[in-house]
């Protein structure tokens, strides 16, 4: 690739057919934001919706706003506008609860619908409250289910007949590297195990097509790509096919059949909704589905492609002027099995990221030497990418990582 | 009793001591809300609260609020503000999840605290999502542990050493019954059982002293009288001196003891963030911070009193001015019994609330015959309970409630 210079980016925004959707949301001025793979940003429209949600749902309509605002329709209203970014059907999907808490109810769910088997399978280093929630199951059942793992390259042989339910992230939170869903939901099928997508860091970034991989379950996380807001609801999946017999224990007054009946024994709801549970967080749902509505009406196909064309320019941009530097790439460099992100590895990781942040250029760090740069095509430009290199050149030549303040922490994915 | 008049109500309205409360809440010009016990009013700070959490936090900050707004630390700081309000100390309750998913979280701890016995004890009636989710643990432990219920008044005699756990409302939800939280919880510790007190309709409306009850675990709901907004989150309370052998099985990353290492192995959190699992519900649980302060900032015996007095001239009112039209009283007449609602029963009950509320009175319907009133003393006034029986007198009198626009619907608690 011949040298690379900043108007050419420039000149990549200008063509960009999804430039239009940057002015939809509301990005702190002077700031570069390569973490929406963590949290996303605040649609303009949120502003509003807030406001209405507040202040006439609650504050006016009161208690009337469960059948006037349709609260009570949430879950699934909004589970239909995410299916049809997963490749789901309409009442495959429904909103509720954490991530991580839709986890546990389709992993026992799994378990229930494969009597007799003793494995779940996962990887090492997938995201960790998916290893945590697996074990907590496992402690739960006293060793009827023993959680397992294996590196993604043994995964395929791992699957077997003892196997209830694998669980994998479709894309890596940390190295970006995606799974083939189709492949290893065939060989699973194959003998007769179940599988558990985690789309936390696929939906909205890179095409997901649940039902034609044939996919079992899956979960996903409402605040990154879909640009939810802070701790927004998940969301999860199941399959038509497995609805009418699965049995999950988090068996909650809002997956009733009849809720309101109010009586004292449970029925679970015939379809999707039985996999609700408590009262839902209409507020933080309300945001969610602005974020949602947003993505529904962007074309998949060019966001993957700009982001695949970022990734691709991104890793050119750190070969090219970050030699020397000590950096690694621990994305791969193959467009096929990388999602909308790319890691970088440097052993100061962690203090160069501090740097970074205090120049309002905003990527995240995952222990021990992990730094994030994760792509939004709705609203990241070109430029953005080679002001940040330009930004860590300049850290690197000036030592400017190497301060004290840069040696604190925490963050969050 | 003599013969009340209107102006009898309004003299206490201006005698009132927490009168002030009232214009913190933003409510709805023309309406009297009898129903704060189901979906509490719009504190007009959170408005405010909403706008900075949504605009600045969530917009301007970005990712990096989790440590410059404090997000990290939401769970326990409003946890610790809401320990004051239940009697329990600091580091004992936390704010996550959903009541429902709270309890699950809690009476799978509580099995797994009571090795070898097989019982969990409930009432029938007790509010559906409770019934519920011990049903799911229980078919979710293939009957390792089966739900027993017993009627309130043998409830003592039916606690035994097969007894794992008992799970109760303090206030019921329909009747507004209040159970003796001292007497049965020393009740079940005297045979080795355990007590989780479900503080839905307690919280913010009666006294409650869990640790001078010496309470194992409880759990209660943030949008009813703490005004925390529709679907807040919820939070739940573990005694001190369970904590630290307390295993619950949704062991998401927010409970681990660092969450931010990545590490795949799931490790408690020492204290009460053990019982935490997904990322907290960042913008429903700030509006919740807001209600949470002003029931923070109120004496609660001052609220008892007024609630106590509304309940006894609300039943007087009942029997002066509405006898002869077929309403029964289905809460206790005595006041150390009864929580900060009154029940009427009405074989036309449905009706009635609907022509009710169509005059914008607001209280809600239980079925079969359960009209609820409830009193929530920081911005219901005196006059209101008496507006809200005249309005009733004339619908009985002109039979308002018998039109075909008040017999459909549904409503939620």
């Amino acid at each position: 690739m011949t040298t690379l210079t900043r108007e050419q980016f420039a000149e990549l925004d200008r063509q960009d057919p999804l430039a239009g959707f940057r002015d939809r949301f509301d990005l702190p001025q002077g700031h570069i934001y390569l973490n929406g793979n963590s949290l996303g940003v605040l649609p303009k429209a949120a502003k509003e919706r807030a406001r209405e949600v507040v202040e006439n749902e609650w504050g006016q309509g009161l208690i009337r706003s469960w059948n006037s605002a349709d609260w009570i329709n949430i879950p699934r209203r909004v589970g239909d506008k995410i299916a049809g970014l997963v490749g789901a059907a309409p009442g495959e999907v429904v909103v509720a609860d954490s991530t991580s808490v839709n986890l546990f109810k389709l992993a026992a769910a799994a378990v229930k619908l494969r009597p007799g088997r003793g494995k779940l399978l996962s990887e090492p280093g997938n995201f960790p409250t998916d290893l945590y929630i697996l074990q907590g199951l496992e402690a739960f059942l006293d060793g009827k289910v023993c959680l397992e793992t294996a590196p993604r390259d043994e995964i395929l042989a791992a699957i077997d007949e003892d196997t209830a339910l694998v669980v994998l992230t479709h894309v890596h939170y940390k190295s970006g590297a995606m799974f083939d869903m189709a492949a290893i939901t065939a060989r699973a099928h194959e003998v007769g195990a179940l599988v558990l997508w985690d789309l936390s860091h696929s939906t909205g970034a890179v095409p997901v097509a649940l039902n034609q991989a044939g996919a079992d379950f899956a979960i996903g996380c409402g605040y990154k790509y879909l640009n939810g807001g802070p701790g927004a609801p998940g969301f999860l999946f199941v399959a038509q096919r497995h609805q009418a017999q699965l049995q999950q224990p988090l068996s909650g007054w809002f997956g009733h059949a009849n809720a309101f009946a109010m009586r004292d024994d449970y029925e679970p709801a015939p379809g999707i909704e039985r996999t609700l549970c408590g009262t839902t967080p209409v507020v933080g749902a309300s945001l969610l589905e602005v974020g949602v509505d947003i993505m529904a009406s962007a074309d998949m196909a060019l966001i993957r492609e700009k982001s695949l064309q970022m990734g691709e320019l991104f890793i050119a941009l750190v070969e090219q002027r970050l030699g020397g530097y000590g950096f690694g790439i621990a994305s791969s460099k193959d467009p096929a099995v990388r999602g909308s992100q790319v890691s970088l590895t440097h052993e100061q990781g962690f203090a160069i990221m501090q740097a970074l942040i205090a120049r309002n250029i905003i990527g995240d760090f995952r222990a021990p030497e992990i730094l994030r740069f994760g792509f939004t095509p709705l609203y990241v430009r070109y430029v953005d990418l080679w002001d940040c290199v330009e930004a860590l050149v300049e850290i690197m030549a000036n030592g400017e990582w190497d301060r004290s303040e840069f040696r604190k922490l925490t963050a969050v994915t």
